[in-house]
Protein backbone atom coordinates (compact mmCIF):
# COMPACT_ATOMS: atom_id res chain seq x y z
CA UNK A 1 0.00 0.00 0.00
CA UNK A 2 1.15 3.59 -0.74
CA UNK A 3 0.68 6.61 1.40
CA UNK A 4 1.26 10.18 1.57
CA UNK A 5 1.91 12.66 4.61
CA UNK A 6 2.17 15.91 4.76
CA UNK A 7 4.01 17.41 7.50
CA UNK A 8 3.74 21.29 7.98
CA UNK A 9 4.56 23.82 11.35
CA UNK A 10 1.03 24.51 13.11
CA UNK A 11 -0.14 27.91 11.44
CA UNK A 12 0.08 29.81 15.09
CA UNK A 13 4.00 29.06 13.89
CA UNK A 14 6.30 30.79 12.55
CA UNK A 15 7.82 30.06 9.49
CA UNK A 16 11.55 31.35 8.76
CA UNK A 17 12.23 29.14 5.54
CA UNK A 18 8.86 30.14 4.03
CA UNK A 19 9.79 33.93 4.90
CA UNK A 20 13.32 33.07 3.21
CA UNK A 21 11.50 31.57 0.13
CA UNK A 22 9.30 34.52 -0.25
CA UNK A 23 12.54 37.00 -0.24
CA UNK A 24 14.05 35.19 -2.67
CA UNK A 25 10.83 34.86 -4.87
CA UNK A 26 10.15 38.72 -4.34
CA UNK A 27 13.96 39.61 -5.54
CA UNK A 28 13.47 37.45 -8.52
CA UNK A 29 10.32 39.53 -9.20
CA UNK A 30 7.87 37.59 -8.37
CA UNK A 31 6.19 39.97 -5.62
CA UNK A 32 2.61 38.37 -6.13
CA UNK A 33 3.40 36.43 -3.44
CA UNK A 34 1.98 37.36 -0.39
CA UNK A 35 2.76 33.97 1.92
CA UNK A 36 4.41 31.04 1.76
CA UNK A 37 4.82 28.29 4.52
CA UNK A 38 7.15 25.09 3.52
CA UNK A 39 6.49 21.69 4.86
CA UNK A 40 7.65 18.18 4.62
CA UNK A 41 6.03 15.58 2.16
CA UNK A 42 6.46 11.73 2.72
CA UNK A 43 5.93 9.16 0.74
CA UNK A 44 5.73 5.75 2.17
CA UNK A 45 5.58 2.59 0.51
CA UNK A 46 3.86 -0.60 3.10
CA UNK A 47 3.69 -3.73 3.60
CA UNK A 48 0.35 -3.78 4.67
CA UNK A 49 -2.82 -4.40 3.11
CA UNK A 50 -5.59 -3.56 5.45
CA UNK A 51 -6.35 0.36 5.11
CA UNK A 52 -7.54 0.64 8.53
CA UNK A 53 -4.66 -1.04 10.18
CA UNK A 54 -2.16 0.99 7.88
CA UNK A 55 -3.72 4.33 9.30
CA UNK A 56 -2.94 3.22 12.58
CA UNK A 57 0.48 2.28 11.80
CA UNK A 58 1.14 5.46 9.35
CA UNK A 59 -0.50 7.77 12.62
CA UNK A 60 2.50 5.90 15.55
CA UNK A 61 5.25 6.89 12.62
CA UNK A 62 4.10 10.24 12.22
CA UNK A 63 3.95 10.87 16.03
CA UNK A 64 6.90 9.20 17.13
CA UNK A 65 9.05 10.26 13.99
CA UNK A 66 7.91 12.42 11.72
CA UNK A 67 6.55 15.30 13.14
CA UNK A 68 6.91 17.51 16.34
CA UNK A 69 3.47 17.47 17.18
CA UNK A 70 4.39 20.54 19.89
CA UNK A 71 5.06 22.66 16.16
CA UNK A 72 4.00 20.71 13.65
CA UNK A 73 0.93 18.91 12.65
CA UNK A 74 0.59 15.84 9.91
CA UNK A 75 -2.13 15.07 7.42
CA UNK A 76 -2.38 11.03 5.93
CA UNK A 77 -3.52 9.97 2.51
CA UNK A 78 -3.83 6.57 1.31
CA UNK A 79 -4.21 4.69 -1.86
CA UNK A 80 -7.31 2.36 -1.94
CA UNK A 81 -5.99 -0.66 -2.96
CA UNK A 82 -2.42 -2.46 -2.56
CA UNK B 1 -5.28 32.36 -4.51
CA UNK B 2 -4.09 29.74 -2.71
CA UNK B 3 -1.62 27.22 -5.04
CA UNK B 4 0.59 24.25 -3.59
CA UNK B 5 3.78 22.71 -4.80
CA UNK B 6 4.81 19.03 -4.29
CA UNK B 7 8.70 18.49 -5.23
CA UNK B 8 10.38 15.35 -5.34
CA UNK B 9 12.95 13.95 -6.12
CA UNK B 10 13.26 12.26 -9.61
CA UNK B 11 12.64 8.41 -9.50
CA UNK B 12 15.80 7.46 -10.77
CA UNK B 13 17.67 9.36 -7.95
CA UNK B 14 18.58 7.89 -4.79
CA UNK B 15 16.98 9.60 -1.11
CA UNK B 16 19.54 9.20 1.31
CA UNK B 17 16.84 11.06 3.65
CA UNK B 18 14.10 8.48 2.46
CA UNK B 19 16.25 5.31 3.46
CA UNK B 20 17.80 7.16 6.49
CA UNK B 21 13.82 7.64 8.19
CA UNK B 22 13.03 3.98 6.83
CA UNK B 23 16.08 2.42 8.65
CA UNK B 24 14.94 4.99 11.95
CA UNK B 25 11.17 3.48 11.07
CA UNK B 26 12.45 0.00 11.38
CA UNK B 27 14.27 0.43 14.77
CA UNK B 28 11.20 1.79 15.98
CA UNK B 29 9.68 -1.49 14.96
CA UNK B 30 7.72 -0.08 12.21
CA UNK B 31 8.93 -2.98 9.59
CA UNK B 32 6.85 -3.22 7.33
CA UNK B 33 7.94 0.09 5.48
CA UNK B 34 9.18 -1.11 2.26
CA UNK B 35 10.43 2.12 0.93
CA UNK B 36 10.36 6.24 2.02
CA UNK B 37 10.93 8.99 -0.49
CA UNK B 38 10.88 13.08 1.50
CA UNK B 39 10.28 15.68 -0.43
CA UNK B 40 9.02 19.38 0.69
CA UNK B 41 5.63 20.61 0.56
CA UNK B 42 4.92 24.59 -0.78
CA UNK B 43 1.55 26.29 0.33
CA UNK B 44 1.75 29.69 -1.33
CA UNK B 45 -0.96 32.51 -1.21
CA UNK B 46 -0.84 34.47 -4.25
CA UNK B 47 -1.98 38.43 -5.29
CA UNK B 48 -3.59 36.64 -8.54
CA UNK B 49 -7.00 35.91 -9.63
CA UNK B 50 -6.26 34.84 -12.86
CA UNK B 51 -5.79 30.88 -12.54
CA UNK B 52 -3.85 30.58 -15.87
CA UNK B 53 -1.65 33.37 -14.88
CA UNK B 54 -1.13 32.52 -11.98
CA UNK B 55 -0.02 28.79 -13.35
CA UNK B 56 2.60 30.25 -15.85
CA UNK B 57 4.08 32.08 -12.84
CA UNK B 58 3.52 29.10 -10.46
CA UNK B 59 5.89 27.19 -12.95
CA UNK B 60 8.42 29.73 -13.65
CA UNK B 61 8.61 29.88 -9.23
CA UNK B 62 9.49 26.46 -9.51
CA UNK B 63 11.68 25.82 -12.43
CA UNK B 64 14.12 29.20 -11.11
CA UNK B 65 13.86 28.74 -7.31
CA UNK B 66 12.14 25.87 -5.60
CA UNK B 67 12.78 22.65 -7.74
CA UNK B 68 15.76 21.77 -8.99
CA UNK B 69 15.10 20.44 -12.37
CA UNK B 70 18.38 17.80 -12.82
CA UNK B 71 17.43 15.59 -10.01
CA UNK B 72 13.98 17.18 -8.98
CA UNK B 73 10.39 17.39 -10.44
CA UNK B 74 7.10 19.28 -9.31
CA UNK B 75 3.75 19.05 -9.26
CA UNK B 76 1.48 22.37 -9.13
CA UNK B 77 -2.15 22.39 -7.20
CA UNK B 78 -4.27 25.79 -7.33
CA UNK B 79 -7.25 26.17 -5.29
CA UNK B 80 -10.24 27.25 -7.92
CA UNK B 81 -10.83 30.49 -6.60
CA UNK B 82 -9.95 33.91 -4.92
Amino acid sequence: MRARIHVTLKKSVLDPQGKAVQQALSVLGFREVRDVRVGKYIELELEEGDKLKAEERLREMSERLLANLVIEEYALEMDEEE
